[in-house]
């Protein structure tokens, strides 16, 4: 085992604060990261505050995690020690179910589907049947620690062009959005809505338009219609009947990045016949769809989960190549409460990125 | 203009009864025909009880019709005197918008969408400001009547080797599941779910079979297991919930055809990753889905909506060359009543079609 530090919740109301913990040592598969960034995405907020009911504590969140490798296994070959290197939202899977094999597992069919960077597995091996918990573990902790110990194949190369710090959204919020936009066809010519503007949806307005597709952001925030031009896209206020009625039946495709219950019906009429609406931001019930809007034009509303390792390495190069990269705000570990009550009231442009550094020495605290 | 008689609703919740109007004669590009038999689909209830809030009264409903052409206009050259053939749910639409000129008139797009067979245009000409009713009318009447004008590109051949009388719940049931089944390219090897077992998914679960797939269908109703054995496929209660557990994540494509709001996540747990559930009952506001399920595996919720003629005309003759047909039961037309009740409880195996003989003279009433 190895010591770690790092931030968690020790429970469902309480605040972030300091946390001292143990990692299992690399084995010969494994590459041994220093964390240097980690990106705050609004799961980790859901899932601090248990409101997707299957939190185990102490939870040590963050799934952006940008780091520099400090060791590797014996059997490692792509990462070299000293390599800048990212973690996104999944750290194994099963390798053998279809999807595994099929590279897509982020859709991993075996017992506990694939191990989440933190708060994974969901069954705790101390609580699991035999053979259910296939990874062996009570918890996993993310990257608001110091240090992560990640199975080579689940490792990406971040490239030379991208700054570690900018990178670290990429892992999760970009390879969600990427991957949805590559399985849905969007491309040159074709008029993609994006419904939501924060760290998702950032993502979502720089990769449509470098895609070549025409963008029109939704927002509730009269402020952010500056940050859409200042993207060079269209910005519209969703309570802006007029600007909406306007835009009837124009789009190819619209995902939905807010992270949240919400309605999705006024966005439904704004697809073109055959088209679809992926909500990949709300992970939970949501409001009742008019089918009458769905059947009429022969709409789907689907869903898509993060995205592939491959989609993700894809993402990362592709936003290097085109010198793209989310809008970030760099912040203290210590400012991880204050950080968490921004991004719940939309108050960040785009996303919090923590440099670990701050987290100073164990002892130190 | 024509005397005709038929059956109507006078308002949205009396009794169906008998009803004289006259019809405009037909013109140039029209096809007059006699009807000789006429389904009664559920949307006809739904029409009739203004359960959708647009009825127009008197209410003539009816667009499964099938009959014998008595008189045909000077351009028409696809159907002559004594043809029998049938008329579904549209019998016009802008025949210039995109989806029209691409053969999917069923999703015009023009000021009022395609013209219903009954109860359309929704808004009357008298209401209507200059130029939104494009089809000049302030209501239509159905095939609950004894005579029907219907412009010739809008009415279909019946196959000689179809009863009228089967033939006419192919007309809507039919063409409605044939064309989602098309879209969505189900067919040999597949495994494909119907929810519902009325006179959707009859057609459902026999076009399913006859295009190769595995078909399962759902049912609340334990007597209707009986009938899916009967036509060789499984049948599974929707309560069942060890049953329904055994078949997660194994079909390729669920038709829900149940023809009110309900619970669609039951099934969508059952779809294979990347799959799609169609609604084509509901025409309504759904029960919540959880998007949970949906992005967990990059699942669609779809709708679709009837078919378009060349699907209509697919479906008729799909049926007469591999014989398959609805399960009908023929009644007399002054059983509607009794028969509204008999369906909305689904107590029906599987569609009624009036015999439209049963009408008599509009004197002798």
């Amino acid at each position: 085992m190895i010591k770690a530090h790092g931030y968690s919740s020790p429970d469902a109301h309480s605040r972030l604060g300091p946390f001292r913990f143990e990692r299992a040592a690399g084995g010969p598969d494994d590459v041994t990261i220093d964390v240097l960034y980690c990106g705050v995405c609004h799961s980790d907020i859901h899932q601090a505050r248990n409101e997707w009911d299957n939190t185990v504590y102490p939870c040590v969140p963050g799934h952006e995690v940008v780091g520099r490798v400090s060791a590797v296994g014996a059997n490692v070959t792509r990462h070299a020690l000293g390599d800048v290197v990212g973690v996104g939202c999944m750290i194994d899977s099963c390798r053998s179910c279809e999807p595994c094999t099929n590279a897509e597992e982020n859709y991993c069919e075996g017992p506990n589907s694939w191990l989440s960077t933190y708060n994974g597995p969901m069954v705790p091996a101390s609580q699991a049947v035999t053979g259910s918990n296939m990874y062996g573990r009570d918890n996993t902790f993310g990257g608001y620690s110091n240090i992560i110990v990640v199975s080579e194949k689940f490792v990406l190369s971040i490239p030379a062009a991208l700054k570690p710090e900018v990178a670290a959204p990429i892992l999760c919020a970009g390879a969600t959005i990427y991957s949805a936009l590559k399985h849905w066809g969007v491309g040159k010519g074709q008029h993609v809505g994006v419904v939501g503007f924060g760290g998702l949806g950032d993502m979502a307005v720089k990769l449509a338009k470098t895609m070549g597709a025409s963008v029109t952001v939704f927002t509730r925030t009269i402020e952010k219609l500056q940050d859409a031009k200042r993207m060079g896209v269209t910005g519209v206020l969703e309570h802006d009947h007029d600007a909406m009625k306007k835009l009837d039946a124009s789009f190819d495709f619209i995902i939905s990045t807010v992270p949240e219950r919400h309605d999705v019906n006024p966005f439904i009429k704004l697809l073109k016949r055959g088209s679809a609406l992926c909500v990949i931001g709300a992970l939970e019930r949501m409001s009742p769809v008019n089918n009458q809007l769905v059947a009429f034009h022969r709409l789907s509303v689907a869903g898509s989960l993060i995205g592939s390792l491959a989609d993700t390495q894809e993402v990362l190069d592709f936003c290097a190549v085109h010198g793209i990269g989310p809008d970030i705000e760099v912040i203290r570990i210590q400012d991880i409460n204050e950080a968490y009550s921004r991004v719940v009231s939309g108050d960040v442009r785009f996303r919090y990125v923590i440099d670990m550094s701050s987290l100073g020495d164990a002892e130190a605290e």
